[in-house]
């Protein structure tokens, strides 16, 4: 264990604060207040241009960031504590992680979306923005779970974080993609850089530690509070920076029926995938929320309620095979462990969700948009391009966005690798004991009891 | 138990495969965004009407919508974890029939209340109401926990919703009664259909089973999370759908005392009933809620803060007192086995709210009201109906209420009989292990070291 | 046990039905519906002061509300529960001072800050006032959490919530500080009041409860559920009842990031301060969280987003230090048993945090506040104050809530001594079987397993 060097002890410390020093710094060289949170700025808006208080962002967004925010660290967080083992290190690295990642994007979106006169603004929606990206380095960590030290995981925060932003900037203000809700932004992009980091960081030796990789009941019965979650605000995380009025809601609505389309295909294909028509909670807990994905391009656009529905039944379908027979396939042919199944509920219905947005895209006509095209699609509305043509750049932006995931994920992997960075051993992957103080129960008595192929407990009885 | 044919492998898919292409197909026909969603009608609004955006419905709802959200999939979900074995079915088939009643219910609502030219138009409203009507669903779900396979349920939710539907037309649009936060139309409704239900199902063998009715410590905290959540957001509940302004606001508050009041009430009850004084978690997890549902018609209503605060009291009282005197005669005389005691939390609370209702609709006055009154009684304000007789429909509407669940709760409940619905047998209620693939510590090891009833453990040690 | 006199049949049933009754009678003869609840009051506002429906100030602090409203109850309540066999009563404990707290607080706070004509007005502030004022009994029921009755609970509740609402008074009316965040009336006073209670309360004997004042795996997953919770809605808390508009969004900004900076600074302090470099749950559920307490007071100054960084690193470092070496002190040196270590959650960051909303007062400059001022300092922008003296005031403030704390605290705790208050005997401290109905896991089978030190398990095994 020594040679893997997982002691923490100064290794963690220094790269919080440091982390955090560097950041405080950059914050106050670059960071400041926007005319909508500072006190002087905002009153000038006041009296100069006839608005009043509940014109401030604040009260058309808010509850929407409070919703997006407790999916990242409630939602994230508890889903991966399905592990029988390894619930600390879930919930708690994901706090470790996106706590970083939401100050790191701040300053990385900041540089590329609100830069003016050499000074970053901020306000609520930046602060959306930044709740975003720490998702998709969220979605990246589900695919090394267990697998990786939280130093690791910081520095891959630092780096992944920075890939977003310049990809996020390129999709929007270069290419003129639309993706509110960031299938591709965020969720093609978390999964397959992910989905790489873990290829490079294959642990051929993986075996030793699967009798931890289970769960145990009510580690499942966590993991559903954060699949409830993510599902409850799914059409708030769609929805949170669309434009106010009926962008806003029509995104909801068509989330919330993606989501309740891609449950029932879930629980059918569940059942009817397993010999003996049992249910599994992995899928439940997963594929359930597809939808949500699925529809995270196009739900701003006029996807029809039942469109969505359509969308989201096939995403929990896809979506509960690829755990079925994908994963599996995964991990022989392409050495590539998914903890969290994170290419299954991330990575196609990811792409499966820009391939939609690209066809809504293409579809839109001025008779359906009426003068709500500005919102929606503003180059078609100026006349600049045509529909079809929006369709092309929505595709295009996939590509980038597989693109900047994959060349990312792999070079980021590699930065990993360095060995003084304490990855925990084959042997004591999923388990919380190598970082963590744990009551005596995690250490032996009933855990042991609950863990039939442990080879002690045969031993012991 | 191939009698009992509770095999799902090919039932289950084919009734979520057909009831979600049905759903689709009715919606691509008849459902379309209302013109607050459509990018086109919205921005015809703005235009025509001299609107903004922010008077879009959605600011003034959202908000509450994802509360009662909350409630239906956290709230209702892991109150039922209580059981010690069932915590899967618990949450997950509540997770299963409200993501289709909130489809379902969209349909039928629709055609009942915004049914124009041929075509439903929905927006944040029907998505409230659609949970609402769940809600009922999830009532009715308690009754029967354990006991009913997800088939099983998914039928019920079909004819309850659209009876519910039904009902609420009959109630809201025809006799012109109040009914915001549901007493009548949600829980009288959805507690008395279900306990009809359950007796029709009335199981003579079920003590084979009664071993697993139990909690486990873990699984009362788990249970914890629906009750304090369903506490915090009834406000919410009962406030989503009144009248903008100040009667939403005086409808949360009047549920936030009444709340406050149930909650002492139950805690000094549970104890008094205590041949030891100890407090007793049912009362807890379900009383202290019965102060939400016995306002659920007369809190848009000016009941006074002190006024809410007795009745919430009352409310606590008597549903402590039903589950230690009522339940184990509603067994053992009725045949009629309520395994969450929705009879106590729902059903008595429900019918007393309508009785509240009814008062305090008949005692409304001018003066009390002021220009207010069209808001909470159209029909006192406009002149055709005076407070007495308003409050003579409230009356009238509940004992309607209550012949709609009686009559349908017991015709589905027979059409629920059917054998090849894959119904669980005596011997294997309350057990997640016949529905789903359970980690192994669900089979043996702590769990049956934790039921010291069961007979299996003697045998062992 | 009897000379304690646990049994709790008679003793609970009357003072949870006297204090509602007391309240009750209290409400009927003083509170009533302010404009904005009141059908009558509020149509006067629409038509005489040409308002309209959105002005309601509901739809401007309601998602606040709602967010604090899960703090008190999901937060503090599931933060407790990490106790290994003190689950129930952490949790339900904290409902039920809780929801007497907010009607007491409801009076206290009205007669000092809404009485007008002889009688008490409420709306949607006066119940965020209330939560937070329930806020600071939980607090101190940190200090004391296992080793107190529910009668000795409510009765603390009912004294702190008088002294409270005088403390609050003195300060906001009389002094004109601000701390719209509460780091002074709520923290500082809660924690202290708290500790002062438990040093009255010293149990010398306390060491034959500590093998259950540890936690066991899945309880430390329950708490973190509270910690989260309480994490992700502080900004919502110390914004609540912040001014509309930049006010608002500026507080919700500060603290967002003030939490981010002080969670890294837990995790690297915890690995640090430990021999093996492994994290501490008991600093990440409690230290993370110091970077709100932190900002109470400041958040809604302009502290610049990277000064909130700045404070919320200090806040986790000195929290996380202050488990690891001033917790033991404080119990062998003062003999004060502090169980959930609120001194260093609230008592030291609650008082760093008035000393920072002090410096930053008295640096506020016509130049950074411009017409914004008037919202924050009062006081400063009508002339009547200078920034030092406003400074000065905020340090006065503090001061008279340290005194009021104490000398409260100390009194309330003598008070609670009476021995027919149901307390706990030493040996049965951290155990909810002496209050609750438990399943029998609880009392014996897998807990007696998991609890190595427990005397018993050496002999039956």
């Amino acid at each position: 264990m020594s040679g893997h060097a997982t002691n923490l002890r100064f290794k963690l410390p220094a790269i919080c604060f440091l982390l955090q020093l560097f950041t405080i710094i950059l914050f106050a060289v670059f960071v400041r207040y926007d005319q909508e949170t500072s006190a002087r700025l905002w009153h000038e808006e006041l009296s100069h241009h006839n608005k009043s208080n509940r014109d401030n962002d604040f009260y058309f967004r808010y509850p929407s960031f409070q919703d997006v925010h407790t999916m990242i660290f409630i939602g994230f967080g508890f889903l991966m504590t399905f592990l029988k083992r390894y619930g600390f290190g879930s919930v708690a690295f994901n706090f470790l992680i996106a706590a970083f990642a939401i100050q790191w994007s701040t300053l990385i979106q900041g540089f590329f979306h609100s830069f003016h006169d050499g000074k970053i603004h901020i306000g609520i929606e930046s602060m959306i923005n930044a709740d975003f990206c720490s998702g998709a380095v969220l979605i990246s960590f589900g695919a090394v779970l267990g697998k990786t030290s939280p130093i690791q995981l910081l520095l891959m925060a630092l780096f992944e974080v920075t890939l977003f932003g310049i990809n996020e900037y390129v999709l929007l203000s270069l290419i003129g993609a639309k993706d509110a809700g960031g299938s591709m932004t965020i969720h093609t992009f978390g999964a397959y850089f992910g989905l790489m980091v873990s290829r490079v960081l294959y642990r051929p030796q993986l075996d030793k530690s699967r009798q931890r990789e289970g769960s145990v009941y009510h580690s499942d019965l966590f993991a559903m509070i954060g699949t409830i979650y993510l599902w409850l605000f799914w059409p708030s995380f769609n929805s949170a920076i669309t434009t106010h009025g009926d962008d806003q809601q029509r995104t909801v609505m068509n989330t919330y029926f993606s989501l309740a389309a891609s449950t029932l295909a879930t629980f059918g294909t569940s059942a009817l995938i397993n010999g003996e028509g049992k249910l599994d909670m992995v899928h439940i807990q997963n594929a359930a929320l597809a939808g949500g994905v699925m529809v995270g391009t196009s739900g701003e656009m006029m996807l029809t309620p039942f469109g969505a529905m359509i969308a989201g039944f096939l995403a929990g379908l896809v979506s509960t095979l690829g755990f079925k027979f994908l994963t599996p396939i995964l991990d022989s042919r392409l050495k590539i462990q998914d903890t969290c199944g994170v290419h299954n509920l991330h990575g196609m219905p990811g792409v499966l969700g820009a391939l939609l947005g690209a066809l809504v895209a293409a579809l839109a006509t001025q008779d359906v948009y009426g003068d709500g095209m500005a919102d929606v699609f503003p180059f078609i509305a100026d006349g600049s391009r045509t529909a079809t043509y929006q369709g092309i750049c929505q595709l295009f932006a996939l590509l980038i966005t597989l693109g900047f995931a994959v060349v990312g994920g792999s070079l980021v992997g590699a930065a990993l690798k360095i060995r003084l960075l304490g990855s925990p051993p084959d042997t004591q992957c999923f388990d919380d004991q190598i970082y963590w103080e744990v009551p005596e129960d995690h250490q032996d008595g009933y855990m042991r009891a609950v863990n039939s192929e442990d080879p002690e407990r045969s031993a012991s009885v």
